[in-house]
């Protein structure tokens, strides 16, 4: 998983435009401004966004896939496998080719059960997750793995982790394991607050 | 809802560097080039990312609302409320500052329950829809909108809505308005194929 902003990479956050390379200037919207650029020269508009984050629970009993990170930010440090939605991919497309990516675990997009939903405002991140098992714990780590390793929730090294902040939702999907109750998640983390709530549903009787 | 690439606005989509406005040349990433930008000159990382849309689905009895586009694309066709996901808020606090700003509807992003998660990967969008309920529905139309309107199924204008092509979903919100049973929806649409599944859950017993 990538974040922005944390290693060479960025999010694009616009001085010049992309389409000509002139300068842009703040876009005034109904009188608020919100991260809405305009192009001086040719006049277009471009707007900085939140970034979506696809990533996948992967089961093999009540073992969790981690990798390794083989590259910045956080090298060397374990998290799900995961990263940027890509152009012309669905979300769970998109988490399918983060697995085969990361750890060589071929899982068909269909195969995959979408499971939370979650804002990070102070890193402008939405992270879709998504649950699938496998039989086995074959891995084979791509070129953006170091290595790769089903954990326990008593196996997983906690203090190496690469994202701690999402610690909680990794524990959720533990627990889930263990209950064998998947509910659907939303959870919101902010500057201020950290919120995570079963999603209400109703099931026909 | 603004439509990325049908207006006026665009998403960017690279050929400069936004941070210091030098040309941009495509970045290879493990042999594979997938809308990846590199600033020949400082060389910062830049890439293209689908956008996400935050959307409300709000009922007053068996009625929802309903905006009348004011501003292109699509401006005079009929909408739900909705629009770009922007920096540092919450899905649901994006969603409840539509309501807003689109028809003066003011209900917390707490009371907003979240609903559908969909992929239109034709345009890059990943739209996230909660829904919630008022009492009355009084709406007082934004600078996006020339009226606002909530519509029963049957009052609904279907053939002046300005995305059709998201129909199947608002069809699907008046479904569940009729049942009293909100399930959680997970819709893909690509060029190919448009499929809707309820997103499977296991309740406690």
């Amino acid at each position: 998983m990538k974040m922005a902003g944390t290693g060479g990479e960025t999010t694009v956050s616009g001085r010049f435009c992309p389409e000509c390379g002139a300068v842009l200037e703040p876009h005034v919207v109904a009188g608020e401004v919100r991260g809405h650029w305009r192009c001086t020269v040719c006049g277009r508009l471009h707007y900085d966004h939140p970034m979506i984050v696809v990533t996948c629970f992967v089961a093999c009993g009540k073992r969790l896939l981690w990798v390794r990170r083989a590259l910045p930010p956080k090298a060397g440090a374990w998290a799900v496998p995961g990263g940027f939605l890509e152009l012309g991919e669905t979300l769970a497309e998109g988490a399918a080719r983060e697995l085969h990516e990361e750890a060589g675990v071929l899982v068909p997009a269909s195969r995959l059960d979408f499971y939370m939903v979650g804002t990070i405002t102070f890193i402008n991140q939405v992270y879709m997750a998504f649950r699938t098992t496998v039989e086995s714990e074959f891995t084979l780590p791509g070129v953006e793995s170091l290595e790769c390793a089903f954990f326990s929730r008593e196996e997983c090294p906690w203090d190496q982790v690469a994202y701690p902040e999402v610690n909680e939702a990794i524990v959720q999907a533990y627990d889930d394991l263990d209950s064998g109750v998947f509910d659907i998640w939303h959870t919101e983390m902010t500057e201020s607050r950290y919120q995570r709530q079963r999603v209400r549903q109703h099931l026909p009787s």
